[in-house]
């Protein structure tokens, strides 16, 4: 089977069995409380295994301020994935046209204004800003969780437009970012491996835009910045990133002025899981009815 | 103390404590894990209380698709509360452009397209077109929850842009549905006087925009389809909305072409609840450490 007819071919089934619901737009569902439950379960499994407390969790709302959205240079590299947020701020006679537009079809969103806010382009971008200063011996170490957003519609179930992204963050001395790094991809490699799922880890290949982005990219690849763990979903072939571990050195240090106890850039790396694509890969791979799964699996997810 | 000086106030408590967490956004805010464990548990004393099984318990994203919003006519009574998502779908060179607006301060926004969803601007409105066509006899009834904008920067913290809204949703014969708002009122009533809450339900008095707004607002009150239950959170003369519930008569029926079992045009009524309102009038009349509420509270809450 074609990778997009089994695409289609798995999210129709999630559709049948009412675990996902279609909204009418490709990459946007509604979910079943049995979904959610899956999604909670395993948020608490990475809570409970990859991080050493203590560390700070925080939730974000599903957008963030444009402000902090402009220092991530998110714009450079993902501008076709990014969710600008568009309100009205016109006059009474203005709100006349625009309901015209709306009722004829017409270009309404054109005549919107842009908003203070956009939607969350990563889990732990509105983080940044609360660490701007000087940081504490040793550095600080965050669990965030939230929805985030990429302008992408697509058949495939596991290229959700929204999903939930959890992640693990340390901000600090470079060789302790690099470490947290390197040992939440092993922690994360034998957590995965351990819920039954097959995974391997390969260099990143993210889909920088355009002609600047092949240099972006390329740089990406040549320093190993960012490693993700693969699984087979939808396709043997070009199995899907379902968590990454990324050094981002000085990216986000720099912009939001971050300085380690003893006064240098601090660097930051974050391990994250995407929690929807973890879910798809379970339901994929042990079967639709979580009441089925091999025991051993259950007895993780629900200790 | 003003109302907008008690405002700020329980605001900057909130932040002094960790419950939120200031983004640089009025109205938007990062939540600790101890503040969302408070959502968690009042969602599920909704879900033990105010509905009789049998109903569908859905979660939607924070986005959802435009023609669904197109068809609220939501642009019509508040374009201003409103987020159109938009996003970049431009040339490599007209990217090198956008960047560079990006980096200058410039208007980037207005060189972006308008995609195919917009922010939830309440939780149910994704439900009404998975009714379409013929209800089975007796209705449907889902229980929906989701995070919902409103575009509505402010330093009152029971004012947020991005917040939980948990709604109970019939949708079936107009008697049924009046019922549904009724009954719902009721139990939404009780459940809330018995955490403490000083309540009292009120004719709602919505924003509608404009001068064409006026009537709509005029026409809501004299019909009384909306009911809200109010308890004051910063200002005792001003009491904050934290539940409401509506009869939507044909509203969604109409433009979602949902049919009653006999054929007939089908009402709809919801019962929805402000969770983060909630937590915050709890917040507020109990204190900031969930610990020492009292223990009728906390039995409720935590069976």
């Amino acid at each position: 089977m074609a990778t997009g007819d089994a695409q289609a071919a798995f999210r129709d089934e999630l559709f049948r069995v009412g675990l996902l619901v279609d909204t009418g737009v490709a990459g946007l569902y509604g979910r079943a409380a049995a979904y959610d439950d899956l999604l909670d379960a395993f948020d608490s499994l990475v809570t409970r295994t990859i991080m050493e407390p203590p560390f700070t969790s925080l939730r974000f709302p599903p957008v963030m301020a444009r402000w902090v959205f402009d220092k991530t240079e998110y714009v450079k590299s993902f501008p076709d994935l990014m969710g600008s947020v568009h309100t009205f701020r016109g006059t009474d006679r203005q709100h006349a046209e625009l309901v015209r537009l709306v009722e004829s079809g017409g270009d309404w969103p054109g005549a919107l204004t842009a908003s203070d806010v956009v939607l969350a382009s990563a889990a732990c971008h509105p983080l940044y800003p609360l660490c701007t200063g000087r940081l504490p011996d040793g550095g600080r170490r965050f669990e965030v969780n939230g929805y985030c957003f990429r302008c992408e519609p697509s058949i495939d179930p596991a290229r959700m437009q929204a999903f939930h992204m959890h992640e693990h963050v340390f901000v600090g001395e470079p060789d302790a970012a690099q470490r947290h790094r390197d040992l939440g991809l092993e922690k994360g490699l034998e957590l995965l491996a351990g819920l039954g799922l097959p995974v391997e880890s390969v260099v990143a290949n993210d889909p920088f835009f355009g002609r600047a982005g092949t240099m972006l990219a390329a740089s990406q690849r040549d320093e190993a910045l960012k490693i993700e763990v693969v699984t087979p979903i939808t396709s043997e072939d070009a199995p899907t990133a379902i968590m990454s571990a990324n050094c981002a050195r000085d990216h986000f240090g720099i912009p939001f002025g971050i300085e380690t106890s003893q006064g240098e850039t601090a660097h930051s790396a974050c391990v994250a899981f995407g929690v929807d694509r973890v879910v798809l890969a379970l339901l994929r791979t042990h079967g639709l009815d979580p009441g089925d799964w091999p025991s051993v699996v259950r007895r993780k997810l629900w200790p």
